[in-house]
């Protein structure tokens, strides 16, 4: 008898087959789906008809035990869009009026921005309707006070949808682990920088190609600024911060870093080092007596290191993460799809079916009054990613560990790929654990030094 | 500069130290937590102070701004528990009538088992009381009936602590996906097990010492039967089926085969395969016009090969998994620790503030009224690990190979560690993908065969 090794052809074959004898999979929409959903209807109003609402008008008109009816579409050339197959019962509508006018019982505003949807939601509300949104930008912004304006009203605003697409991470976080004290929230949070990493990590493409790579497959938009920036993952990780840690910070508060600096070099380094590269969104709440109101916030979204074999480095292309630290429960983890039309518009439809179930209950998850921290910071004491592109000349790794020692700041590692010119020499260094704002002002310095080609790069390195 | 692979120490150093700059972690629990919680009062009387029960009292002790009051505690030997330091107005008691009859507006049911707890939870209810429990038999018999009871009396009944834990998995489930129409639910719901399988992958080390170990270090009771068995993760995989799939099964008809067939052996040959060996428990939905109520099910709980990579194989120690595949949300994770006091507590408490949030609105989670699946098999349609231990002589492969061609089956790879005696040599088969009721004919003509030391083993192959 041979030894072989079969893994690839076993694994491969048996990929998405882990499925009962000959089950067609999926299972088929029209089989009703008897979970708890109550009887009294629901009339819903649809604000946006792109992606995510296409798929939540095909979820509503699918289901036909549910208590949900969409009567209402609006959007701009609706002409154009109604070529659908949706029931003719269903109006469509280029005036808003005609929706805050209508009878419909909730809002599910798609359109996304601050305005003019914003202004259409707390129409929404002063209505008297309930509204399901999945615009982070609106929620980031303004969710506290659209919370307390839908109370005032007797009615609700859910926002599942607004972070991580289909994953249940706000209704895990802030009512699944309400028993807990969490103290931390760290995720990957926004699909298009996840797609390009992933795409750089394992093909060794550059951020330009990879970036366009994802443009063409629709994974990042015309302009991606608000995604490779950070910003798009900072509007969530306001949200969550609020729903996780009860805290209320403005998203220009957090530090967003770009990943645009991280070159496929950078992926090479990081492998010697066992880790990997994500852009990380992480805000952790520390209790302190100096701080105004006893309580601070460390927050960022930037690229970092992380080790390989970590659930954070597990998500590949468009997925999400979100993983969440109490002081009971130790680390708690969401994983899925965080974007898509499909994905989202599950969490579009969960959000109607908590509003169809909760009919006169207290409205809505986001917690007000949340505590406002006496002190924000980007800064986090974890070992560094250091890399450097200079023309070589003796003497510049003394220049630059005697900068450091100055600081107190301990190199780890020396690491160097051969082939590189002489005139762009690549290398990295590592740190122990210390405090990024130290690292950063011994980096301000080293910066001025005259062998840099570009100016350094310092990533974080955090584990799980 | 040399090159140098400082990843492990740079790792080791890093973990745990994800925190903000001067962090003292975890934050205490003195923070008051300004998340959703409103303010009227709700009377908690527990049922059980053991390891859960501690935790429970000491999470609602510990925060003063809550809405829910500890106020009475049952217990047997209540005088020696009693030494605590809880607040002297909590009301020790070993006479259940004294909670049932009390002004407690919530029970929470820790005793477990189905006898007399069940009885209590049913007269609670009855006396107009919601009650909160952890005991995954009684919900995985009688939720349903309870879910109405408590309806039937505008009380609710909530369970979340019956499954994995301080994971929300049954809300992430029933209400973070009650958009989406779910097919799939796998798992590892049992951290005993899963224990036990980390270790005999990470030191070689037998079941039999393995479990020792387990039992040494609290992760294992003395009798582990309905761990190792399969039976407590059978009732939780009840349950889930019932909340995500809207399955109405009973635990009874699930297959559930033990893992203490499982030898070190087995991970040698799974390493090779790029596998690992883990306690999966999996209940597919399977629309088919043939069964009656048109609906089929496939749900087992047995010791299977699962990638190496996989999300599933991360899960180390007492950590548990839920997996939920969705036709529009595709596979969402949900992860972190199943057992112990502090996270299972956690979700009790969560379960409390849910209650206290929607006094007034229709109770629980549990789905009802559920379809009872036509059918129900414990088979797959997935490739397979076949293990023989053999008293070797010539033709064994080939009988076995003919045996598997009559029933249809292809080999894919067999697989032979050196070293072996040939009076009990241990190989491995693996077979394509094939229906497992299929190969279980075929393996029981080839247990006939006079040549085995020891039945063969056979395990399914997931992929995720």
């Amino acid at each position: 008898m041979a030894k072989s090794r079969p893994s690839k052809r076993a694994n491969s074959r048996s990929r998405g087959k882990m499925r009962a004898a000959n089950a067609p999979a999926p299972v088929s929409a029209k089989v009703s789906v008897a979970r708890d959903r109550p009887r009294a209807e629901l009339k819903v109003a649809l604000l946006g008809y792109g992606t995510v609402g296409r798929s939540v008008a095909k979820i509503l008109c699918q289901n036909s035990g549910s208590p949900l009816r969409l009567t209402h579409i609006f959007n701009r050339n609706v002409g154009r869009k109604k070529s659908d197959s949706l029931p003719p019962s269903i109006r469509w509508t280029e005036r808003i009026e005609d929706v805050l006018a209508s009878d419909a019982d909730v809002i599910v505003e798609l359109v996304g921005g601050l305005d003019p949807a914003g202004g259409w939601v707390r129409r929404a509300l002063d209505a008297g309707k309930s509204v399901v949104t999945a615009n982070k930008l609106l929620i980031s912004e303004c969710g506290p006070e659209l919370v307390d304006l839908a109370r005032s009203k007797g009615r609700r605003i859910e926002f599942g949808a607004s972070v991580a697409g289909g994953i249940p991470a706000i209704i895990g976080i802030q009512e699944g682990l309400a028993g807990d004290n969490l103290y931390r929230i760290a995720g990957i949070l926004n699909g298009t920088c996840n797609y390009i990493l992933t795409r750089m990590e394992a093909i060794g493409a550059s951020f330009q190609s990879a970036l366009k790579e994802a443009q063409e497959l629709g994974f990042a938009e015309a302009d991606p600024s608000s995604d490779v920036d950070g910003i798009d993952a900072r509007a969530k990780l306001v949200i969550l911060a609020q729903a996780g840690l009860g805290l209320r910070v403005r998203a220009e508060q957090i530090l967003a870093r770009p990943v645009t600096t991280i070159a496929s070099v950078d992926f090479m380094y990081a492998r010697d080092l066992d880790c990997t590269i994500r852009q990380i969104s992480l805000a952790e709440k520390v209790v302190s007596a100096e701080a105004p109101h006893g309580v601070k916030l460390a927050g960022a979204v930037q690229p970092a290191l992380i080790p390989s074999d970590s659930l954070m480095a597990h998500a590949q292309g468009s997925q999400n993460i979100v993983t969440a630290f109490g002081e009971y429960s130790g680390r708690t983890v969401f994983s899925g799809f965080g974007a898509g039309g499909d994905p989202t518009a599950v969490a579009v439809v969960s959000d109607l079916y908590a509003i169809a179930r909760s009919a006169g209950a207290p409205p809505g998850a986001l917690p007000s009054p949340a505590k406002v921290p006496g002190e924000i910071s980007g800064d986090f004491t974890v070992p560094h990613y250091l890399r450097f592109v200079v023309k070589d000349r003796p003497g510049i790794v003394a220049a630059l560990a005697a900068i450091l020692a100055n600081y107190g700041i301990s190199i780890d590692a020396l690491l160097q790929k051969p082939g590189f010119p002489h005139s762009a020499l690549s290398f990295v260094m590592t740190v122990e654990s210390c405090d990024s704002a130290e690292l950063n002002r011994a980096l301000a310095e080293i910066a001025r030094l005259d062998f840099h080609v570009e100016p350094p790069l310092c990533l974080p390195i955090f584990s799980e």
